[in-house]
Order: structure tokens, then C-alpha cells, then sequence
């Protein structure tokens, strides 16, 4: 096991009716500005439940903040925030909603020009406003992480801040919410969460059994709720093990003492940049393909994989391999994410330009070895295609 | 999965060569009385470790906190810290030391006699002293969560309370720092943490596939882990994957939206008050027979747990329980951790003393279903003889 040091004090207050506790959770003297993304929180009564649970509270709306949360909208919160002097947030919505409140957090007291924070990836960050969150959307995880990933459009960039000052207070997840979410977008978090604990896993044996079985423990989980949570969407249980599951995907502790690989990550951040496809579609093409790219360095962990998670004991090593890395593909499809860039109409010159961005952005020593350098991504991405 | 509140918000510091971060994980300006058990975290150099990372620091030293901590001698502690106005705890131990701690720093500031305390389980306490952790031995998880059981000999009583004021603010864990721990203190750590994460798993299905898959995970690795710590006690990983699944096995977490049964503990401290057996080797003794004794009530975990813990897969249900139960004692007895009273010198009449030591404290319905009455107890007793 490698050293390692591991914090995360944000509480969650998991159920159904949980809202209701806003009430304690948030201070009563607080005066607070709900943040929140489309109308969808305002259409199904999301809203109205959260600020009922907020009353004799000041609380002031923000709506509107983006899937890829952009800057100038983030900023405008800010200046609401300054001019009303509100002192508590409270995020209603997924990842996006999430990330970007955290940015908020950080900007408002922050000393310079807050693109800063995104520049330097939070180093410089102090203080925050303090944040809670009401989860509706599982997925990315930033419920109960201090990460954060904003847009700058007008730059063309998209940039990853962290901080200990943005970890939510507290995050309240019912699983109720999220019955009214289209299918796209319940499997688009399956799909997020499961390459999030892969890219805590699939690295190399570092003898960390606990971590080991823990995501697998995950995979399993998200590969058993997943189809279901599409098939019978207001099923409680199969809502609740997938909310969950995709909490601890990305919250410290899997990946707490051992190798990491976000390569998939940081190649799938491209490819939306350059076609605007929805991040887990992204990730859906890039993991296969990385999978058996790097099936030498990652041998013995993929080995580990098709038997724990897949269950997968008879045949030659390269064949449970090649079976794994299948079985993972047909996952995906089957919870309806296409894994090729054709399914998405985008040819072959995605091999050039995505990995054009990645040099650009100096992306051309990934994977959990830094070996995974711009020839390797183009053999990825040309095996995705 | 039931609902749940989950909040832990212990930093750990894990790994080779971690005493030296004290450093900066301690205040620079903090008056630190360091609390520590028996002589020998003197005699092997750890006490001396610590204070070189704190240097510059005042720092106090207080011993002599014995296994099952007493309040006599933690009100010693509390005195100290009062005339010299400390102002930061820093328990440097195992189980019984970060207990006692916990109850110093809630004494400190306490209005009353700190004795309410334990009587009301810390539902009292406002505020407490800060506090951190140097783990050296692996077993409790008091490390990380907010319990903490004080006894106090002159009233016969062991009492435990809980407060969220109490969370130590930083745990160290150098797997290297067990090096030096009698078999036996090991053996029992391994016993005590299998035994915590039994208690919030071996129950019924709540339909909570993480939490199972955490705490078999857990077990898994408890089974692997536990005999190689005996067989090679200088072999980091094992050490730090015993270490690290000892305080997994009691944070909270893989207790989170399950029913758990705390009925093998309960009855265990009987034993340990009536007959001094260490606190493990009174769980060795209660939980094969407790698995027996209430195998209909547990018929569906008891059928899981062997096949996902012990690849139980063939021979009829109650041929794979009594299976699972037989390698449950028997991994027990593998680390030298013996399973009946008789092993221990204790005869018959312990039905009759245990079972009315529980009745005289009110523990007459214990188990996940509140089922264990005292008739339960004395069958779960006379099978243990």
C-alpha cells in the first residue's frame, strides 16, 4: 500500500424525505442562495420542497447554471452574492450545479481575478463560503469530494480546481429525485461512476486488498442497478444502491494508498470540448479502447477484474482479458452508451484533433505509469473510431 | 437501505515514516499533553518520536491509561490539563488510550461531574478539547469514529458515550509502529475488527449491495491478513492492510442504512467485567454461538456469508451455515484467539452471572430485532461452554 492522506468532512443525510432536514443542516441565521441548473428542480417541486424546508431563512435563487458549468455565469453569482451579502449556498442539481457552486464558494472572498483559482487549481485558495448540496443527479460524485471542473468557453477551456475549503458541509440525497430524470442521463452517471472507481483500480497490484475489493464491491453494484434503475425507474432501492454507489466512487476512498489512471478522463475532457459530446459517452469510447491498449501494463489488475467483478475463471490469460474488456463494452451498451465515435457520427479525424488538445494542454504523459504518451492515445482513439 | 446520517470527518494519515507530519497537523502555538498507556510506547521509542515531531511545542506527558481505560485515572489527566491550561490531546496508543482520551477532552470544559457523561452517552456534551491519534495498534477503530467506553471500577460499571465533539481531528497510522506488538495484542485486534463489522453485516437483507460488498471485503481481508500478521510480523503491507481493515471495520460506514446487532459486544463486556478475559476473546467466545443460536433470523446473511466470504457453494442451507459458522470459530482459533469458556478456565455457573449482569444493566432485547431476550443470552452461554 502506498502512504496516504485521506479527509473528507462532508456529512450525508441519505433518504427519502430527507430534505426536510435543510431545516437543522442549515444555519437559521443564515442567508442563503440556492443554486440550480435548468427548470427541471423548479417544474418538479424540488425547489419549493428546499425552500419550504429553509423557511424565516433569506434565501435568493441563482437558476440557470450549465451542464459544463460556464465561468460568466458562475461570476454572476458571485457579484449576486457580493451585493446581497448572502453567506451560505446551497447547490440543488447534479455534478454540474455542484461544481460550479464550489467555484462560487471560492470566488466570492477571493482576493485576485477568480479564473486564477482555475489556473492554479485552487493552490491559492483560503476560504470559501460555506456549501451544502441536495443531490439529484448520481453521478459525478461532487457531492461529497473537493473537486471541481468549470468552462470558459470564450477560452476554450476547461479547467479542475481542488481545495479542502469546498467540500460540502453536508449533502442530502433522496433517492426520490431522481425518479424524474430522463434515461439518458441515469445512464450517463452509471457510467461516469463506473469508469470513476476503474480509474482508482485498473492500475497495477499495489497489495490494498481493502481498496481493491471496495471497488470491486462498486462495480458490482453499478453493473447489478444500473439496467435496472433504466428498467423500473422508481424503484427505491435500485435509486438509492445507485446514488450511493456513485457517491463512494469519487469521494477519497478507493483511491486512498493506491495508483491512480484518469487517463480516460483527461482524453474524454477533449472530446467534448472538440464535439460537445455528454462526458460519459466519452468515456464509454475512450475505456475499451484504453483497456486493451494497455492491456501489458494493466495485465494483472484486468486479470483480477474478469474474474471478481465478471466473474470470468476458465480460458487462456489474454482471453478472460479480451472477455473483460467486452463484457465492460457490452455494459455500456446495454444501459444504451454507445461505445465506438461512429455511433456519435464523428470519423477519423477525431484522432488527429483530440490528440492535437491533449499536446496542446500538455496531456502527453498520462496513465498510471506516465506512459501513456500521444502515439498511445492515437492507437486509442483509432481503435475507438 | 434504510435511511442514514453519515459524518466523519477524521483526517488520516497513513503510512511508513507518518509521525513526522505531527508537525504540521498539530497547531504550531498548541499546549500539548500527550496521553499514552503502559511503558511501551516509551521503551520503543514512539513517545520519543512524537515529541521530536513536535518540537517547539510545550508538550506534557501523562501515562499509565490502562486497557478498558478507568475514570479514576483519566480525571487524573483531566486535573493536569486544567492546571496547566492544554490545550491539544494527543493519544498515542491503541483502543483503550484513544477512548480515554476522548472522554478526557470531553471532561475537560464539562459543567457538571464528568461522570454524567458516561450516564447520559454523551448526549450533554457541547464541546471537547482538540484532539489527535498516533494508532499503534490495530484494532478498535477508535482511531476514527466518535465512541469511546470508559470503565470505572469502584462502581463495577463500563459505560460508553458517543459525541460528535469528540472525533479525533487527525489519526496517524504507521504500520511499522506494530511491529513490535505482542501476538496476542494483534491476534485480538484482528478478532475485535472482524468481530465489529460482523455486527453491522450478519443481520438481514436491507437491499444494501455497497455496504454487504464493503464489509465482505473487510472480512476477506481480515481472514488473509490476521494469520500473516502472526506468521511475519515485519511485513509492512500485511501490517498496514490489517491496520487499515481494523479501521474501516468501525468508522460508521459500512454501518450506514443497515440494521446491525452490537448483541456479541454487549454480552462480551459481561464476560470481560465479570472475568477479566480481554475484550476479543469474549467476542471469540459469543459469536460462533450467537450465529448458531439465532441462525433463522440470520438464515439469508448466514447464506450469503459463506458463500461470498468462505466459497461455501455446495451442500444443503444449514450444512453451509454450520459450515460458515465451523470456519468462523476455526479462523478464531487460527490466530490462537480460543473459542469456549472452558478454554479459559470459566464453568457453567457464567450462564447464570453473565445473564444476570444483562438483565441488572437492562440489556434484555438485544440483536437487530430486539429478539435476544435473556432466555436467547443463556442458550448463546451454555452453547459456549
Amino acid at each position: 500500500m502506498q502512504n496516504f492522506d485521506y479527509y473528507n468532512p462532508t456529512r450525508i443525510v441519505f433518504g427519502q424525505d430527507s430534505i426536510a432536514q435543510l431545516d437543522t443542516l442549515v444555519p437559521a441565521d443564515a442567508k442563503v442562495l440556492v443554486l440550480y441548473g435548468g427548470g427541471s428542480a423548479e417544474r418538479n417541486g424540488t425547489l419549493a420542497e428546499v425552500e419550504a424546508a429553509l423557511g424565516g431563512r433569506t434565501v435568493r435563487r441563482f437558476g440557470g447554471i450549465e451542464p459544463n458549468p460556464e465561468f460568466d455565469t458562475l461570476m454572476e453569482a458571485v457579484a449576486l452574492i457580493r451585493a446581497e451579502k448572502l453567506d451560505f449556498l446551497l447547490a440543488v442539481g447534479g455534478g454540474s450545479v455542484i461544481d460550479g457552486t464550489k467555484f462560487v464558494a471560492a470566488a466570492v472572498d477571493y482576493p485576485n481575478d477568480p479564473w486564477q483559482i482555475l489556473e492554479t487549481h485552487g493552490a491559492q485558495v483560503t476560504r470559501a463560503v460555506p456549501m451544502g448540496c441536495v443531490l439529484t443527479l448520481p453521478a459525478t460524485g461532487s457531492e461529497m469530494n473537493n473537486f471541481s471542473v468549470v468552462s470558459r468557453r470564450a477560452r476554450q477551456a476547461k479547467l479542475a480546481f481542488s481545495s479542502a475549503h469546498v467540500f460540502p458541509r453536508f449533502s442530502v440525497l433522496d433517492p426520490v429525485k431522481t425518479y424524474s430524470l430522463p434515461p439518458r442521463q441515469i445512464a450517463n452517471g452509471a457510467v461516469d461512476a463506473f469508469v470513476h472507481v476503474m480509474e482508482q483500480y485498473l492500475t497495477y497490484p499495489a497489495n490494498a486488498p481493502v481498496q481493491d475489493r471496495y471497488a470491486e464491491g462498486l462495480l458490482q453494484t453499478l453493473i447489478e442497478v444500473g439496467p435496472q434503475a433504466l428498467a423500473t425507474p422508481q424503484d427505491y432501492d435500485v435509486r438509492a444502491n445507485l446514488m450511493w454507489a456513485a457517491t463512494q466512487a469519487l469521494n477519497g476512498l478507493i483511491g486512498a494508498g493506491v495508483p491512480q489512471d484518469w487517463a480516460t478522463h483527461m482524453i474524454g475532457h477533449e472530446i467534448t470540448a472538440l464535439y460537445g459530446l455528454d462526458h460519459a459517452q466519452t468515456l464509454a469510447i475512450v475505456l475499451p479502447a484504453l483497456m486493451n491498449e494497455r492491456r501489458a501494463a494493466k495485465r494483472d489488475k484486468l486479470l483480477q477484474y474478469a474474474a471478481r467483478v465478471w466473474n470470468i475463471h476458465s480460458g487462456g490469460a489474454d482471453e478472460r482479458i479480451d472477455m473483460a474488456i467486452a463484457q465492460t463494452r457490452a455494459f455500456f451498451e446495454s444501459l444504451g452508451v454507445k461505445t465506438r465515435f461512429a455511433d456519435y457520427g464523428v470519423g477519423a479525424e477525431a484522432v488527429d484533433k483530440v490528440a492535437a488538445q491533449l499536446e496542446a494542454h500538455g496531456m502527453t504523459a498520462l496513465g498510471e505509469d506516465q506512459a501513456v504518451d500521444i502515439a498511445t492515445v492515437r492507437r486509442i482513439l483509432q481503435a475507438a473510431l
